[in-house]
Parts: C-alpha cells; structure tokens; sequence
C-alpha cells in the first residue's frame, strides 16, 4: 500500500540522512500505526492539546521516525525539513520522542524502555477519572481511548509488568496496546532470552489478549483486533501483532536493522520493491498527504462536535465546566493557598510524615486535582487524608473511578510512571508514596518527570537512619545526592510543621517541575523561627544570636537535623558563650534560585560554617567532611556510611547526631579556624 | 506442632521485646520453613560456609526472626542473647537479614522487595555453571538447591518479574520459591490491588507451578509439593503456598499484625492457645532443642560425606579441585595482572568501551571465574569476548551452562540482582552491562552490592551526552552524583586504554566492594601521561608544564573530558603561556583514599584548580560552579541541564566542552584569583 511504504522509505531516508536511528521499528510498524491513525484514533492535528483526543504512546520510543512521520502526514506542526533534521542539534525531531520539546502532540517522553506503555496506564487511569469526575448524563465530554504501541524491549522490563498488573486490577478498559511481536531485540532473536508466553501472561494480569499473524500484511486483522479491543470495557486490552522488523529491507527480519542506517544502496532496492522512484529521496506522493488530509479534516469535525457538545455542558454545568478548564490549564485554585496549617513551638512535636498528614487533610478537599499513592505504604507514608475515597473498578465494590487514593501495590517504578502518564494527561496533579529510600527502586521513571517537565509529588517518608529499626536496607544515605544532582526537580527536607506546608505550596506552585518531600518517620519539634512563607527562599535563619555583632559560627541542617543544630547552637551560646547563627535549608534548589546578596546575607564573611545532615554526600568512606555541603560549610556532621538497625535515637547518638557531638565539632571547627579566614563560599567563581 | 509454635511464640517475644518489627509473617510462614529445613535443606550449622550446602534466601526479609529462629535451633553461631537483641544497635539479630554481618549462613541482604527472590535466580545460575564447569562423571561436587520463601510484596516488584522470566528461559530447575499466600500486604486485604492470577503468570514464564490450600496445619503437602519441584528438572518451580499471617494472634489474618508487635496479652493468648506457657518468655522446650539438633547432626553427617568424595576428587582431579578452592576464596590466578594490555599515544584513539572490549578479550580466558553479560546491548556494551560461550540450558541448542555469556534481555534491575545472587553463590565474579544512564533502573540491587560487600562489576558504556543522538532520555548527567554518595563501591571513569586496563585491575582487586566502569560511547586518544598502574591513587598527574616553577592553573578532568583538559591546557601554554597542570581523575573513591601528602602533591597551594567533567554534580539549572567538584576545584566546566539529540561532536560545543570553551573559562578563573588567594581545599577541616 502505497501509504503504508511511504512511511517506510521516509523513516529509512531519515535514519541514512542522520547517519543514526533506527528504522527496522517503524518500517515493521507502520501498518498498524496506519490502521491506527487512519481508522481509530480521535485527534485534531490543528489543535493537538484538544482535550477529549485519543492519546498515542510510542512505547519503543526509538521509532519515533514513525510518529514523526505520521504527524507531518496528517498536517500536525512538523514540516519537512524538521524530518530532515531528525536527531540534529536543537531539532524538535530528537533522537527519541520529548514531551514538551516543540511537538505538540508528543504525550510523553520515552525511549527508556517500559516507560511508555507504564504511563500508558496512567493516562488510561486519568481518563477514568476525569469521565467519572466531570461527565454528565448526556455530557461524555471526557471519553478518550490511550493507544499504546510497544516492543519485546517494554515488556521485558519489570516497569511495565507492574503498572500492567495495576492496569488489570483496575479494569482500565479504554487503554489498547499494540505489541510489536517482532522476534528481534538488540541481541538478536528473541529466543535467546525472551522465551515467555507473554499473552498468557497478561491474560493472567486480568487483560484481553488477542492476536495477529501477519501484521505486514493484514489490515484488516489489525482493525478487526483494535475494533475489538475498544468493545471490552472492563479489562485492557493487549493486542499481539506479528511483524517484520525493518520490512523491505535486504536484512529485514535481523537485528542489524534495528539500530543503524540501512545504507543507499538497501534504500534503493527498497524503494524499487515498493515501486518508489529509488532516486528519490524524502519523497511524498501527493495521493499520500491528500489521503491523510482527508483523516485529519475528520479529526477537524470531531472537535467541533465536542466543542458544541461543551458549549452546552458549560450551559448546564457552569461551575464543572470552569473547574475543568482551570484543571486543564493546571491553575491553582484562587484561596488556595489560605488552607495550609501553621504550627507554632506549642504545638506537639509529631513525625514530618504527619505534618504531611495535616496537610493533606487540610487542602485535599480544596484541591480536587489532587490524586495519588502508596506503594503499599499508606498508613505509614500517612497520605491517605480523611475524606479520600478510593480509586477502583465500581464492580469491585471497593471503590470507584472518581475517588483519588490509588493502592499502587508494591510497584515503586510503576507507580512513578503512572504518575507521569496522569500529569501528562492534564487536569490532574499525581502523587507518589513510599519509604524514601524506595525512591531508587523508581529512579527511571522520576528522572522523566524532571525531563518531561511533570508536575509529580513524590511524598518520601521515613528518610533517614531516623526510621530506626528497619536498618541499612531500608536507610537511604546516598538517595538526595543523586536527586540533587537531576536537573528541573526541587528537592524539599522540611524541619517542622510549617516547613512541611511551605513545601507541599512551593511544590504545588511549580507547575513546570516535579518535586520530592522528604519527610521523617521520627517526631520532630515544631521550632521558633520556622515560616512558611520563608521555604520559596530555599533557606534562612532561623536563630541569631545577637544581630549585629560579629558571629562565631553558622550552623545550617535540613530536616530533622535542624531541632540537632537549634540544640547544639543553644549548648555553645550558653555553655560557651558563642555567638551562633542556625540556618534551615528546606530546599537547596531554591536557594540557589536567589539573589547573590539574599545569599551574603545567611553566610557571613569570615564565618565558619558547619552543616549538620544525616543524609551522605560523601564520596567515599573515609572522607570526613561531606561532599555537597562543601559548596556552602566548611565541616560537617553526616553520614559516612551506610547506617544501621536499632532504636532511631541510638543511632543518632551512635552516627554523631547530638547536640553535644555537633557542639563538640563546632568548637573544633571554630578552633581550626582561630588563624586563619574561612572562605566566604558563597561568593565564589561563577561565570 | 510443638516445634513449629515455639517458632512462633517466640517470633512473637522477639517483635515484642524490639518493640518492633514482624511477627505476622514468621507465624504465618513458620510450618513451611518447618518442612523446609527439617526434611529438605541440606546444611551444616556447624559449617554455614560448606561450598555444596543448599542455599535459602528469606526473600519477605522483614520476616527475618523466622530465619534466626530456626538458626538458633539447628545451632548456627547465634545465641538467646542474639535473639533477645533483635532489631538493637549493633547486633547480629539486624530488623532485615544482612549478609556478612555476623550470621554466617545468611546468604543475601534482603528487606527491600523482590531483591531476594531475584538474587535466588542468580544463585540458582551460579551452581548451574559451576556444576557444569567442575562437577565430573560420579563426582557431583556441585550439586545443591536453591529454596526462597516469598510474599506478595516480592511477587509484586518488576524486579521479581524480570529475574523471573529469566529463570524460566534458562530452565534452572533447582530454583524452587515457596510463595506466602496470605492475601495480605501492608495496606490491607490484596483485593485492593494485586488481583492477577500469579502461578498462570509465572506458568507463562517457563515455571512448575503448584499450590497448597492450607498451609497453616497441611505438613504432608507442603512436603510433597517441595518433593515434587525438587524433581522437575528443567524449570524453576514455585508453590503457592495459603497462609494464615499471624496464625494464632487474635488478628490472625489481618494487616495489623504485618508490621507491629502483637502485644503482651495477645502474646499470652497465643501461647495459651499453643498449649505453652503463657508467662514465659523466650522459652524452647528441651525437646524442642533435641528435635532440631538431630536435624542439625544430619548435616553434619552431610558435609563428612561430601568431604569424603572432594578428597577423592582432589585426587583424581588436583588441578579442579585447586581451582575450586582457589575461587571459592575470592582468589585471583597468581600471573592475572600480566594479562592487562597497555596503550600508548600511538595507538588509534577508540572509545574506552573499546578497550574495555580489549581488556576483556586479554583476561578473559585467564579469569575463568569472570561471567555475565548485558541487558540486551550486548553489541553496544561490547561485554562479550571473542571466546564467550553461551550461557543457556543445553536443550535450546543455543549453548550451555558452562558458558559464561548470560543473556539477561531487557531486564537491568534483574540483572543487577542476579549478579549480586552468582557473587553471593561464591567462586564467580559478575559482570553486568547496560548503558550508565540504566543503572537508575538497577538502583535498588546496585546498592544491596555495596551493602552486601559483593564483588559485581557494572560495565555501563554511553556515560553521557558524548553518545550523541539518542538524546537527553539516554545521556545521564545526575547518575554518578548518587553513585559517589553511595558507600562501599568504586566509580572509575577512565581517561583512555590505559586508565581502562587500570580500572578493571582495581576493580577486581577489591574483592569486597562493587566497582562501576563508567564508559564512552565515542573515541578518546590514548595521551601521553596515562599510567596502568596510577589509576589506583585515584588521580594523578598527566601534564606537567615546568615543574618546580608555580603553576598558574591546575585542570581536572574525568574520562572522555580528560583530553579536552589536556588540549586545553596545550593551548594555555602554547598561546598564554602559562604554566598548567592537567590532573587526570579516574576514581574519586581511591583518590580520598590517599595520604594527605599525596593529595596535596597534586593539588598545590594558591594554585586555582577548574575541573572539567560532562556529568552534572550540581544542585540546580541556575547555578555555575558544579556541586561534588567544589571539593577540589575553584571553577568547573559540567552539565547544568539535561543533554539534547544531536551528533557528539556538536553537543560537546554546545554544552562547552571543547579547548577553546574550557581555555577561556580558565583564563577567566585566573582573572578571578589575581587579587587573591584560592582556598587550598585539600587542605581542609576535617576531624
Ligand atoms: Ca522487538
Ligand atoms: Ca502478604
């Protein structure tokens, strides 16, 4: 079909003309992507962001020359010369699809395998939703399919094996995924390690499974199967598609047409197989762009239908129709910010994973966008509020579609990726919860919420050898280097009470960004000094000893370790007669965000600095002070190693985290610094 | 059962008097680890490290009271004391299994979910290649199970999912699971969110699947089920097993008694209910004690056995045999460090996943115990030497368990627990492989190989945007942030072929620590400078210029940045005449390591120190200098944001690294220190 070999030939002209790509995947799936595009899925090209279109993820995101392709095809905004410039340098045809990266259109960010058909679910998952929350008798103004299309590589990955077992317990039935059976992956034949019966696995996951010989040839198979799938409604539907990878070409069926350009001369026997000019390269037939404007102009009538249908709804249902508006343009609602709890030094000293508690209790029900999880943690990550109703299948009697508590089950990197398909599906800000040190079981999908640039909390509790008993497995000491170091995500270790609502709103208030909350098993006391309002400035003072004056030390800590530093900078003033400054670091993102005199004015020039952080930042074993934290102090308290099993505080005795032990390496440190200036760190060499 | 209620009442004390921790699972899993270990493990207490012992991995090792229980009783090296500190600071009695840790016998850490049961697959894989490797006609010198107990959790995990598949593919039969069944995890009744049908899925993955319905009181099932699995021999098996948590609490069945001491009067009822004593604590009956001493005896007899046919096989077999032992100690052949290729500079430039490729192509065939393989990039990674054979079960054809090239598929968390699994097993070093921005999906088992002191090299190639088109979703930036705060393992980024050979030597050397060889995708001249036998101080010097007279700049670089550096400090010399060092820094890890004098012999006082590195160590997209290299360097050239598609070469200009980019912010830096003295940060505070 003529259609169906241009797509070919164009991802092969693409891949020989980047020197680089992979053109065996979207010459083996362009039939099933035809037959999705051109009889099934509801989108209008003109307005990409329409909200009731169908979603289409590219799990195998190495193909995306395919969906580039198609989208040029059907006239959304990417021209000619943008294929041309595939995986160049500022192109908006990158090497694997980006959200948010100048292709409207592009759900999400994929190419790490899994993670497409992962937040497949969760896109599925926010389409349940929002049709439970705002569709009316008459009014099915949300009411999409998500058409999922992935490869061996997706299902091999534990990513994918969790969120589709979560996506069959739900009964997500509107998600579709198209598996590309192709017996290839970079290794070769599929034999030597991918041997499972993948459709019996997946029935067994609750979902509908079917099939297809010959997904080269058979159109009409593959519609067939699709028509089907989308008549299911209480189970996903997995279809299994077989097919040749990088059809036409002289190694078609190979690994080597994976992942390298074919080369001219297998180009030009392609294309004379097709019936192509062999000469022509970058070539569209114009019955090709004519047939595909036909499918794009009925997308066109699709949304003017649903836009006269919301005309109406908004008619009947004014205030719904506003909320899902503000909802979809990810606007905070107006008084929002008047609910967040204060807590003042008379309150009693509680866990921050309880503040978190409070929190949410408070602003969940003004905040109706709000939905999110444990992975099987909610009675200790404490993030399940009052009123919260469970997100299930109604036929389960356990919950509906509506509610916004999602039991992710012991699925850490799932739950992440579900996270990011319900941000990327709108209206929606998700919420993932777990122990903090599981954050790296998830690490993947985290990395892409920063990259796709997805508003996700990540709610981690029990955050530090403050947890106690449970031990060095369950201990993170390295996890905040790491996210520190990921661009384009706040990383927040509240103190106290209001510490913990100011980073709840810092992180709510950036939309663009995902944010951690790093949050305590073990009590902490709500300390004077601490503001809410002050967490946007990342850090400040909380207790100075006599302004004005000349200091004698800083003291800075985050989280749990700031009543530490409060503590051992009362011992030194009235013991030692020292002049101490305590500063609180919520957020060292945000710190930096500030103005160079915001920063001179915590630091002061010729003032030692000693950090006080339970969490490691340290290169290696034997290193005393602790990396990271040598960008502002000049000693630390921290952690040098993994930590250990036993009351939480006899291991802050035992690792050095007492007032007295922080008092002691504060004498130390003034003394150190008796002769000679301490670097003032803030001022330092930048460009 | 006496035997099997005293486990329970006293996992009951245990959790009590830690006043935390697990008693449901241990009271609910008590009558399966009853038959395990009293009718099927084979084992000498007196002898936990017996090479042809059985091997059990708690893999729900929350439950670990179980295990210490039952190691008390059959007499392993762990007292009433041990088990009355249970979950306190510095005992052996940890609230998760630890291995090394003072319980000889305990196979693996475990606690975190899924990893045991995944490391269990690489145990099993482990005897399979060492049976096939040693074992000979009527000596099977090799010859032991692998049992696992589970829970949801486990079965829950990607991580399970992907070792699992696996397993099945390679038909390792001796892995046989015994799967808590309870119907109940941290967050209620599994109705809430793992309603799959778990045997169908794992009977798609290749297993033997059986299940007992009541595992509370059903002996004889349980026995004959494990007889049945012990005799299937070509497929890992797993049973299935219905349990009741917290048998016999008044909660028996319910979530609460997951996670939290019982408490007093529950404890008495128990015991009432047991026919035991409820007012004492802590208590075995003598008979209780006899009973498992027979069993224990037994093993003995086991070992005597075996040590009887070893010494006949010594005999018959000298040379084996040696090997054996030598392996099995950790031991490297006497002549190995001959085997390492050296480079000079006029040898052609490759990427260092090249010579890693030559590395291994030189040692390989002298380091039989080197075994592993990538999560399908096999081509790219280039992990597989010219001689690897095929690690895959006969009957495929594909190869057989002697070979030493695994095929782990798509599966890098799997991966990474099954290495820690064959380098627990003991006589193998693995090796996995992927691309470094992937470990983040192995996190999870990643640290357990630091935590656990398991010698397993990770091989990871493509280290950052330096591998070009595939764009920011494949260039790590943040990645070896966190893997530097870890604690217990080595990150080498070699410079070139010399620093590359240097690397593995160091790496497998430490036979306690995991090493991560951090590689380029792209070419990097081999320099002048670079030394073999340096890479283990960690950094030194490879540029000079007039030594003795005071330098105007010291460069620091790591890998594929190290010839920019080198390039750039010609250009300062040749054009500005200046006098600069260039410091190549292969690992951190070794570098913190050194003496004071040595650290300062590399960094000199008043000299500025620019550090040039592509990985971003930095704490957010605004600010300049990198976080992490502030330990050494005044200024620094590294990512502040994620990579971008495009052809290396440009994307190193892009992001500024090339000489003239990095020469110019070197003569800014020194502008910046004319009126004043840099800090001497090796000099620094440190107690
Ligand atoms: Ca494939
Ligand atoms: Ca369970």
């Amino acid at each position: 079909m003529l259609e169906i070999d241009t797509i070919r030939t164009l991802a092969a002209d693409m891949v020989q003309k980047a020197n680089s790509g992979h053109a065996g995947m979207p010459m083996g799936c362009a039939p099933m992507a035809f037959v999705l595009f051109t009889n099934f899925i509801k989108q209008n090209p003109k307005n990409p962001r329409w909200v009731d279109r169908d979603r289409f993820v590219l799990s195998n995101g190495h193909g995306c020359a395919l969906q580039y392709i198609i989208f040029h095809l059907l006239g959304y905004k990417i021209t000619m010369d943008d294929l041309k410039n595939f995986r160049q340098v500022d192109s908006i045809t990158p090497g694997h699809p980006e959200a948010k990266h100048g292709i409207e259109g592009i759900e999400l960010t994929t190419g790490p395998l899994g993670q497409g058909i992962s937040s497949s679910v969760g896109i599925a998952l926010a389409e349940a939703h929002m049709a439970a929350t705002f569709n009316r008798e008459g009014f099915k103004i949300i009411d999409n399919y998500t058409y999922c299309i992935c490869g061996d590589g997706c299902l091999q990955e534990g990513i994918s094996s969790e969120a589709s077992s979560l996506a069959g317990h739900l009964k997500l039935g509107k998600l579709i995924v198209l598996y590309d059976d192709n017996s290839i992956t970079i290794d070769g034949d599929t034999a030597l390690g991918f041997t499972e019966d993948v459709l019996k696995r997946y029935e067994a996951y609750g979902w509908h499974v079917s099939k297809i010989d010959d997904g080269d040839h058979d159109l009409e198979a593959i519609k067939n199967k699709i028509e089907e799938a989308r008549s299911i409604k209480d189970k996903p539907s997995i279809i299994k598609i077989k097919t040749t990878i990088g059809f036409g070409s002289m190694h078609q069926g190979e690994e080597k047409v994976h992942g390298s350009p074919l080369g001219d001369d297998d180009i030009k026997e392609l294309k004379k197989k097709f019936g192509l000019d062999p000469e022509k390269k970058f070539h569209i037939p114009n019955s090709v762009y004519e047939f595909f404007h036909k499918i794009s102009a009925r997308g066109d009538q699709s949304e003017a239908n649903w836009n006269k249908l919301f005309e109406n709804y908004k008619l009947k249902y004014p205030e719904l129709a506003a909320e899902l508006i503000r909802r979809i343009e990810g606007r905070l609602p107006d008084n929002f910010e008047s609910f967040f709890p204060t807590f003042t030094p008379d309150d009693p000293a509680q866990a921050t994973r309880k503040y978190s508690e409070t929190v949410l209790n408070n602003i969940a029900d003004h905040l109706p966008e709000l939905i999110g999880g444990s992975a099987d943690l909610t009675g200790s990550n404490l993030t399940k509020w009052k009123t919260a109703k469970e997100f299930q299948a109604d036929s389960t009697g356990l919950g509906s579609y509506d509610g916004r508590c999602i039991r992710f089950g012991v699925r850490e990197h799932g739950m992440a990726a579900i996270c990011n398909g319900i941000a990327s599906y709108g209206g929606l800000i998700p919420f993932a919860a777990t122990f903090f040190n599981f954050i790296s079981y998830a690490l993947g999908a985290v990395r892409l919420s920063a990259l796709s640039r997805f508003r996700v909390l990540y709610i981690m509790t029990h955050d530090s050898i403050g947890l106690g008993e449970d031990g060095p497995t369950h201990q993170p000491v390295e996890t905040l280097a790491g996210l520190r170091a990921l661009p384009n995500i706040l990383n927040f270790r509240p103190a106290d009470g209001n510490e913990v609502s100011g980073s709840y709103l810092e992180a709510l208030k950036h939309q663009h960004k995902p944010s951690v909350l790093i949050l305590s098993r073990q009590g902490v006391p709500n300390l004077k000094g601490t503001d809410l309002a002050k967490v946007r400035l990342g850090a400040y003072i909380i207790v100075d000893s006599l302004a004005g004056k000349k200091l004698d030390l800083i003291i800075i800590g985050t989280g749990s370790e700031v009543s530490v530093a409060v503590e051992a900078g009362k011992l030194l003033s009235e013991k030692h007669k020292l002049l101490v400054r305590v500063v609180s670091m919520p957020c060292w993102e945000l710190f930096e965000e500030q103005s160079q005199e915001y920063k001179e004015s915590i630091f002061s020039k010729d003032v030692p600095v000693l950090s006080v952080d339970i969490l490691k930042n340290d290169p290696s074993v034997e290193a005393l002070s602790a990396l990271g934290w040598e960008r502002y102090a000049h000693g630390s308290v921290s952690m040098k190693t993994f930590g250990s099993s036993g009351p939480y505080k006899k291991l802050f005795t035992k690792f050095g985290f007492d007032a007295d032990q922080v008092a002691k390496k504060a004498l130390k440190l003034i003394e150190f610094f008796k002769d000679k200036k301490p670097d003032w760190k803030v001022c330092r060499f930048e460009e």
